[in-house]
């Protein structure tokens, strides 16, 4: 047998304020979320961390099935010449693949890409299924993995590997198209801000920022706690970019061959991410209850001589709770109730329940807040209407909160000498004016780092300029530091 | 724009006496269930497939996680000199798994294997993970991809890619390995029957057949209705084979470093082919009503006078009964309903429930049974309560048949002459005796194509004799040809 092994030193967490990005790590690390995988840029998603995807998932699969949609699977692996055949998709996306070459023993005559996202396979496919008007429209989503090879990776929010729904449809017009492309944006919108607790800004982004084959891209961007923007979503109008090359015609009502029109949209396990930086606070994660695994903890505190009339009521609690919220009842020998406070405190369970000596001759629990820290003494005979309430006070105090940061984080800024310093301390979003020129963009972010998150609005204010030249502007924006 | 496409010809489907793999692939591909995708051995899996393998993860992953299973999630890559530690795991992968040589522009420095099972990369997390018994159980459980470089392939049986759930545990004890590995075998049994509708055998795999790395491999086994057997899912004892490779190692309560022991499990997609298969006939799908997309289609029976009364009655029910089944209105202009009832009848749907003006007169629907084609008149009143009942009888009658089919094709045999004639003709299972050595069974395999399915038993009747060689029995199997 090997050497003992180390027990690994369990960190504590770094402050936001001392480091935010060690922060971060030391948050998704210490609460069990992931871990790193001996493959570069990969990680694994442990059994805390999955769970809240698995329950994003069922929320946000609920609403894509309910607009009509449904699930089905492609292949992970794309033949090189389909990836290759719409030219701005290829550009984007051939640096960064992982490329399969050989199969068993023997090597491949055409290499294979492993799915950065799956437009080039599942189009291949549609051109065969579409035939006629009858057939549309396509309306057909996949949950699965990708892999995007990247340079520099962060749990959750770049990874070479990922989870995501791609959603990839087809219409008859490209007003269909463009109603299903701001369709599902407003899904994520709504999505990312009743159960995640995150309030967003959507847009459209700028050619430079757009997906690569897209007609138009609209994203969903959310502001992290240290100032800094997330792309939490987004969804591709992809016109007749795709059609054409694949072929994807039908034939019309009035006998005409003609092309589909596409559309592309999708997030990802990056959403985590999002949940962890607009969320957490330096005791560790706080987690929404709509999302949370476990969305009240139930403690016993035990004294030497009413041990078993306490564990039993708890026991009896959690049985008559089960099924009317996520109850974990932590019986746990040998750690003390402090120990055990401060490890659901680090994992963002929303609410604590204290039950002692004291509170069984009173008949009631004592809730614990994680978001405000507030207790609240409930009768055991008010627990069952109580606590599905208290939760809803909980994820909707969540999102007034993460809403006035939002909006405290966000100024109006005419005058770009102010820009670079904004950006260094003070970030957040700025809400400005753009000509539209993409010369200016990039002069933008190659002097401050900040980049358009999206053009919010096509109708500049009278006399609106471009925060950069000063010529007329074109369109009103929202510019930030992203990750 | 390019030529206009035809018309792809819809094949009817083969007899089954005339040609089974015909009919099988005739019925998967009309159905809509997968097509073939332009990567060798790749199929897309279409969304009334995909649809039945998302009601099977409902239903199986209930069960994973009553029994105290998380899911999680590792990754997609797992380097070679991980794959390589386990010397019969590398050993019976190698040759099928698929090779990423290069990420982005650069060519890696060592090859990333695209898992085919991933023993390999979660036994290297646990090495890290579990450090006290406190640690133990381990009990993780995920749902994913896998890729399997097979050299034939036919749809759901055997795919380069597939879908599938792998169960990873960690146990402090052989014994508590043991029987979790059992506990598992018998989800799956449990599973197969009660949702799928299918009997099955389970038992112990041989040496030859066993997991590549397992100490024991057991399976659950059932027969396709051409006679066939396919292996329909596996539970493996892993030993501590994985365990002295990888350094999984715990300090026990008495201070000891000791390695843990483990079991793996796991059901694929390959179960969508052994529904087709076990309940289908020659007009198409019979599909069970627990795992059927649509359990029930209502189809309005439209005359010119009481076009409107009829649409408007068959939404009324629709509304009504949502919810309670899962119930598709067929209300579509331009299909005539005996046009519709060969497509649902070719889906499997099953139940047809028809609505005509004289039902209307009579306050009623017209329920068909896909399964006998038994008519039975349900007044409006009584849906909500024969409806449910009526599935379960289809569900449990499936069952019935099946099984009657299953002991009407498993015959005892002593007389190995017996064997090659019983092999081509009758085919089905056969129960025996087997002196437990490699070389009969590699004899009987080559001579007559049939395999050692399981033993299922380790007590050989009285005077048992191995069916090959005539020596004492060790144990009793089930031998069949299998897919």
């Amino acid at each position: 047998m090997s050497g003992k092994k180390e027990k690994e030193f369990v960190k504590e967490i770094t402050p936001r304020s001392e480091d935010y990005a060690q922060w971060y790590v030391d948050v998704v690390l210490k609460a069990e979320m992931m871990d790193y995988a001996p493959i570069r840029g990969c990680m694994v998603i442990r059994p805390y961390g999955y769970t809240i995807w698995e329950n994003m998932q069922a929320l946000l699969d609920r609403r894509i099935k309910d607009t009509g949609h449904q699930n089905a699977y492609f292949p992970l692996f794309i033949p090189q010449h389909l990836l290759q055949k719409e030219a701005e998709h290829v550009e984007g996306f051939a640096p960064e693949v992982a490329w399969v070459t050989q199969g068993g023993q023997e090597e491949l005559a055409e290499p294979l890409v492993v799915r950065p996202t799956s437009e080039a396979i599942i189009c291949s496919m549609y051109s065969k299924w579409i035939q006629s008007w009858r057939d549309l429209p396509v309306l057909v989503n996949q949950w699965c993995n990708v892999v995007r090879w990247e340079k520099s990776t962060r749990p959750f929010l770049r990874t070479s590997e990922f989870l995501w729904q791609e959603g990839h449809t087809c219409h008859a017009s490209e007003e269909e198209a463009e109603e299903e492309t701001l369709k599902m944006l407003n899904e994520y919108r709504e999505f990312i801000e009743n159960e995640l607790a995150i309030p967003v800004i959507t847009g459209q982004k700028s050619e430079r920022e757009k997906f690569a084959g897209a007609l138009r891209t609209y994203t969903v961007e959310a502001l992290m706690s240290d100032g800094r923007a997330l792309q939490s979503g987004t969804s591709h109008n992809l016109g007749q970019h795709f059609a054409r090359v694949f072929d994807i015609t039908y034939l019309d009502q009035d006998d005409q061959l003609k092309y589909v029109w596409q559309t592309s949209w999708g997030v990802s396990t990056r959403l985590i991410g999002a949940l962890i930086m607009v969320h957490g606070d330096d005791r560790g994660l706080v987690l929404p209850p709509h999302v949370a695994p476990t969305q009240a903890v139930l403690v016993p505190i035990i004294s030497k001589k009413a041990k078993e009339e306490v564990l039993q009521k708890a026991q009896e609690l959690s049985e008559e709770l089960k099924g009317l919220v996520r109850l974990k009842l932590d019986d746990r020998d040998g750690y003390s109730a402090g120990w055990k406070f401060n490890e659901w405190e680090m994992k963002g369970v929303p609410l604590r329940l204290e039950l002692g000596p004291r509170d069984l001759e009173n008949s009631q629990v004592v809730a614990v807040r994680r978001d405000t820290g507030e207790k609240e003494e409930i009768p055991f005979s008010g627990l069952q209407e109580r606590l599905p309430a208290l939760l809803e006070e909980i994820q909707s105090g969540l999102f007034r909160q993460a809403l006035k940061f939002k909006e405290d984080n966000t100024s109006y800024l005419d005058d770009y000498q102010k820009l670079q310093g904004h950006m260094e301390e003070q970030k957040g979003l700025v809400d400005t004016h753009w000509c539209g020129k993409p010369s200016c963009e990039e002069s933008i972010k190659d002097e401050t780092r900040a980049t358009i998150r999206c053009i919010y609005s096509w109708e500049p204010d009278q006399d609106g300029r471009c925060l950069y030249c000063g010529e007329e502007a074109s369109c009103k924006i929202y510019l930030a530091r992203a990750y």
